[in-house]
């Protein structure tokens, strides 16, 4: 690749001082017209490009963002970002994203990555194996506002806006008993992370409340995947006592999961209710739709985008904020038995 | 927000002089163990953040290079991306993603920002409304390598990575010819953009080697959107004689087309085979899964970094390579009557 040209090479081509140089690069009025002219032109000639993010660091605004997620292909984390992207856009921020894929690895070096672009706020939902968060505080420690979405680490100083996750799974497994189901399994994800647990949770107390005395071989961790929600059916279906409802913590094990119990010839929603979460598109698209938790994202990425505006606008770069929003349930015909 | 902390500051704070000060941050040895020392501690003292971006410019390398998709909400442009991480990864290369809705506008800023961040390159699939290339011009100004991929723009000195579109037009129509079709509807996307001209090209052509003349009223631009289809199907289904298959240039529309057609009571693909073109997840998740032609988004994402690296190790940045990747037909039970 070709050297980058400086402006001692523009000063010593012209014979000028650098000092020269670069007051006439800046429209510093001490230079003359004529001077600054010739500079213009032989910087264009020399192809000179001038570190434009040094001049945006002497305002202190690079007018750029990041967002770091697990993953782009979610239709949960794409909504969020155009949440993000909406709020910030009239305010001149534009988005650059990154994604974890559920690496702590890669999402340290994707906040170095950020803080070296000189970002002006990360907004942030943590990968699945996070644990220690000395990055996250890097942040932190550069002055850097940080605002965490939907999966938050509990770092003093920083806000975060997530859904009542308790909520959707509370409201996801008192609408599967409304429906007379009684043997409610759950396909819960990973216990350690924290949403996961909240859904579960939810579920446990619900399930309580209406008396019923839940069964331990009926809570699973199930990934999120379409082929774990086949593998979980089969599992389940190997004891006697089956169950009349699942309700999945991702609509992708409950896809799976549907595909599973028709291909056993189980009638759904009459002999067994599936419920998802996240209102992915493709719970409303197939022929069965899929009833589901709706963690409002777009609204999440925009509330997310409002506390980091409010944070540079303050000047208060530790200002802890925590938003919580309440799931909604979508009823569809996968759990319905009133159609 | 705080000012930042210049090296002046630590000067000013230490009484040596700035040149010291940035001698001992940058380990030179002219500097005595115990002034670096005592330099470093002030400065974590005073919070200085080192601008490591003015570090790696001297190096001409930032590692980092930026990818402009549409949407990344879009199971292609995502796949693409990942290809592109997966090959630069083992580089050391980061991935910073923008996506410019469809937008030219977004796509100049993006442009933009991605060349003040200083990434080393820089791919792309432009928007449909982009007609002007100045703003793409600009990174090859600026020295900075560009690979289109997908949805490209002619400009000289700049390297793409495409599928046969034609070929993947012609596939899907033999398909549906080799079904018994003769009638054969296509939704084509808008024709101003060359990807869809091109898939509606194989499709006359198909056509034309098998001795159907085209009815131009079932050629029809629909958008790649879910409500699209069912419009189209709802315009095509007015008149007397109907078509008995759907080329769709969209995977979304070929989802609506299927939902109309069920509705209005007609077999699929008895009476009318149905194929769609990206093969999105969801068009295998349905309990009738839809034929579509696979794009390679994978492999495109890999071999458009390996076109990157080779400018990069060249060191030639103008080297104009296109490459071309042959589509895939998945057949699927929306148009498969051999069942």
């Amino acid at each position: 690749m070709a050297e980058k040209v400086t402006i001692y090479d523009i000063s010593k081509k012209l014979n000028i001082s650098a000092a020269t140089v670069s007051r006439a690069l800046n429209n510093n009025p001490k230079i003359s017209q004529k001077t600054r002219e010739l500079v213009l032109k032989t910087a264009a000639k020399m192809n000179y490009k001038q570190n434009r993010l040094a001049q945006a660091l002497k305002s202190g605004r690079t007018n750029n963002v990041g967002v770091i997620v697990p993953f782009i292909n979610r239709s949960f984390f794409s909504s969020v970002i155009r949440g993000i992207e909406e709020e910030l856009s009239p305010h001149g921020y534009h988005v650059i994203i990154c994604q974890s894929h559920e690496d702590v690895d890669n999402e340290i070096k994707q906040i170095d990555t950020l803080l070296n672009t000189q970002v002006d706020g990360i907004f942030m939902s943590v990968a699945k194996t996070t644990q220690d968060t000395s990055h996250i505080q890097k942040a932190l420690a550069e002055n850097t506002p940080l605002v965490f979405f939907d999966r938050k680490k509990d770092v003093p100083g920083l806000s975060s806006v997530i859904i009542d996750d308790f909520k959707g799974g509370y409201l996801a497994t008192q609408h599967l008993i409304k429906q007379g189901c009684k043997k409610i399994a759950h396909f819960s994800g990973d216990l350690s992370v924290e949403i996961y647990k909240n859904r579960h949770q939810g579920y446990l107390k619900a399930l309580k409340d209406h008396g019923i005395t839940p069964l331990s071989r009926f809570s699973l961790q199930v990934n999120s995947k379409l082929e774990s929600g086949i593998s979980a059916v089969k599992e389940l279906w190997e004891f006697e006592e089956k169950p009349d409802a699942i309700f999945s913590a991702s609509d992708y094990a409950a896809l799976g999961a549907i595909q599973e119990l028709r291909k056993i010839g189980i009638k759904i929603p009459k002999e067994v209710c599936v419920v998802g979460f996240s209102n992915e598109p493709f719970t409303k698209y197939m022929e069965l739709p899929i009833t589901s938790v709706d963690q409002t994202p777009f609204e999440m990425g925009k509330i997310a985008a409002q506390v980091f505006l409010e944070q540079i606008e303050s000047q208060i770069l530790t200002a802890e904020k925590k938003v919580v929003l309440a799931p909604e349930l979508y009823i569809r015909d996968s759990s319905n038995r009133n159609l």
